[in-house]
């Protein structure tokens, strides 16, 4: 029977360490030092300095590499450690790290890669996972706006491209760089530079911008309001309107008390008779 | 009788296979691929590949016009068929694409009318059908708000160009151009250009620009929370609102029953007596 | 008798026709006449249509002028036609168009007045009128957030140019020019070319803008979240609420009757021991 | 008893002259004068005018030692009064102010100092305190939004100084001058410019710049609604959903009446029997 105990309990101490706030502490202290790490290769540095980096990488590297290892122990069910979106993306990027940076060739996708262990940060925080999470509910609400939008920039960058190509190769030359130049005029910037130079050869094309300033900024502006009003529906007062059905309840429940009292005081009444 | 039924199943047959799933997919893939030959278009293209395109552009308008033809058909009642805004949209696309891209003079109108063949893709996915059409429900809340704005406008652009016009012609040479700079300043595009030009002639001319840029946003921003406020009070809210008035009307029932009850039992109580 | 009657009738006449719709629509009609001649003037015209425009300018003010009169008479109490705003403004609009055009010293002030003929349309048009009176009635609740921001930009504005005013004289000369060139920065309006120039003295004056930004854009945000906020919590869900008001009120009657009736009874059946 | 109750009254007095219109208005005025002052240095002044803003400036400066030693006697429980924010705040820059102009060396941080007592006013009148106070209550709920949008700029200037340091230094040196040029693309200030740059030796660079403008404005636009939901779940209908609960509960009450009754009147019933 101690065989069976025992790896349960050490099963069980795994974890409690897992989940202990100085573990996460650690994790997270560790996290940091990386981003500043990767912060610092972006300076000029003296040799020394360098190799203290370089070092300091592998030891973060291999940090990474035991606490994943060490969670996936005390994943309780082994099979199902990876379903989880968040371990998934810790391994992935804990993996990525591994690519070594002496390589000059993968040195930039090394380093590209090094870069997302920032963002286990988001991994590892709750309050930052759970905004994530909700973020990420937000976007299919906004999938066909999404669609809607790109629907309304292709079909104004081939008009476009098909007008202003020759004012301006760089700007309209083929479609796809008209939708670039579109969302430009769409960020308001230098917007009125491109007009100017297409209404020297086309003088009406003001409506062209016009249209689209006013298409784009209107969609947006519904799909602004749709979002705020989607969440609010769900949201918002949920908890109001519970509380208050409750107490409807409530009523509803003394008022069958009272039918029932009176339909036996009318038997009483009734068999007195 | 078999002559009556024929007309009538092969009908329906028209109906079912024009609501069918992969109808409705063969179409919106020949859509897709339409909106593909327009962008490849705006390339510079060898010319057997501009040949094939030309070829897939004639295919593409044939199938529009066959569907289009085929739906006509399935339409139980005809007279109504151009009455729905979708069908005569999708009826003035296709017989606009059907104008030959060979005659030089026409084939930038044809080739623009072909562009809005993507527009197809709206009127045929039920989802952005319903987006549009909630769109459009917005645009009249919108109406006065809008002459407010161009009242707005007018009066800067008439003041504008009255004193600016011998400051830069090109920007304020008369009401039209002025009001397209005032839009220019209230996307807030080089506005401070604008008004550090004019500001040499007039030095208090940063009040005109100030009071012009405060009062669009200032309409605008109330425009924006009206419109968010309308959409609202008509929409949210509305089921929870309907649950209560459902659930007090069960309280207020159960309390006639229990008036009724207690009626019955004076009428006992008094006939005993 | 007769005596007293003719001149009530004659002024329900007249009160009659100011509120009939021909009346209206003539009115509006002029108005957009008068602002078309506005707009026009702003180009370059032959000296025939200028004479033309001219003399039309004098008609339309003598309309206007003649329309104040009939207004002025058909209002039932005379001493309050000007305490009402819209009254008030119209004539002061109409008697500012009084100065005439051929003044060559106030031959701009004149045309300035006349434009300000454009805005009787809100004055007229009763959407636009009650869209202005709710916009007005946001002010107040804008007031301090107002002051709050002034204050920013005035301090922001002192420190700009007793630091800057030596980097450059044009953009941080003294506070006023400062608060503008502030007004520049919070527009996002080339602020960067504005932060560059400073850092090269001030290295560190980057905190210096981009505090200033987050607490603009920081204000601004609540600011305008306190005033959806303020609207909603006023016209919002009031009707709903007043609903289910009644329908509870309702049942509190409902209520009392059970519990007369009970009492009633209670008497009955104490009468009959 | 005299000796006893002379101080009392004396403070008394001091507490009515504190929370008097009079010394409130007095206080305002001088603040606004020093205000003026601050913003007079920033011109260029004769001397004479200079000395006399100097002279002003000990005046102002003595005023406020005077009034905050005053409130201070004013302040009922000594201890205390530090511990108050705005106090703290009014004392701190009462102190600042006294660092004098003459020493050439801190001139320019004796003036500095001086430019936040025109945030006194901030503390002076109740309405923008009130402002204040609402505004920091806001900072907590914006705070992990604050650090998921500090992360990802984090993660996008590591990877834009890694690839574009090369193409322009100035731009993307190290990870500190590329979060300030993210700053500047989030703001929409010229950065088709810096993404034409990067474009020329990383064609595909415009994703870079496309996906870090969609995150940051959809993190922005998530934050901004759910500041708004926030705030409204807690403040708006309160009064309402307060009203209906207490009405909810009068009808609760009744109804206990009514079973109450019933009771009895079973009981006299039953009695009868």
């Amino acid at each position: 029977m101690s065989v069976d105990i025992t790896p349960t309990s050490s099963f069980d101490q795994l974890k409690r360490i897992e989940s202990s706030k100085v573990f996460q502490g650690v994790v997270i202290a560790i996290i940091i030092l990386s981003a500043l790490t990767i912060g610092a290769k972006t300076y000029e540095l003296p040799p020394l300095v360098e190799q203290t980096l370089t070092v300091l990488d592998n030891a973060i590297t291999l940090f990474f590499l035991v606490e994943i290892l060490f969670r996936f122990a005390a994943c309780p069910v082994k099979r199902r450690f990876l379903m989880d979106g968040w371990n998934l993306f810790d391994t992935l990027v804990v993996i990525g790290s591994l690519i070594p940076l002496d390589n000059s060739e993968a040195v930039l996708l090394g380093r590209l890669l090094r870069v997302f262990r920032v963002l286990r940060l988001v991994s590892v925080v709750p309050e930052l996972r759970f905004l994530i999470n909700s973020l990420l509910k937000a976007i299919p609400r906004m999938g066909y706006i999404a669609l809607l939008m790109f629907i309304i920039f292709y079909i104004y960058a081939a008009m476009g491209s098909m007008f202003f190509a020759s004012v301006d190769e760089e700007l309209w030359g083929d479609v796809a760089i008209s939708m670039l130049t579109l969302f430009r005029v769409a960020t308001f910037e230098d917007w009125t530079d491109v007009m100017y130079a297409t209404m020297e050869a086309y003088p009406l094309s003001w409506i062209y911008y016009l249209t689209f300033i006013f298409l784009t900024a209107f969609v947006f502006l519904n799909m602004m309001i749709g979002a705020i009003l989607e969440v609010m529906s769900e949201e918002q007062n949920a908890k109001q309107a519970q509380k208050a059905h409750d107490e409807r309840d409530e009523i509803a429940r003394q008022l069958q008390a009272v039918q029932e009292q009176l339909k036996e005081l009318t038997k009483q009444v009734s068999e007195k008779r």
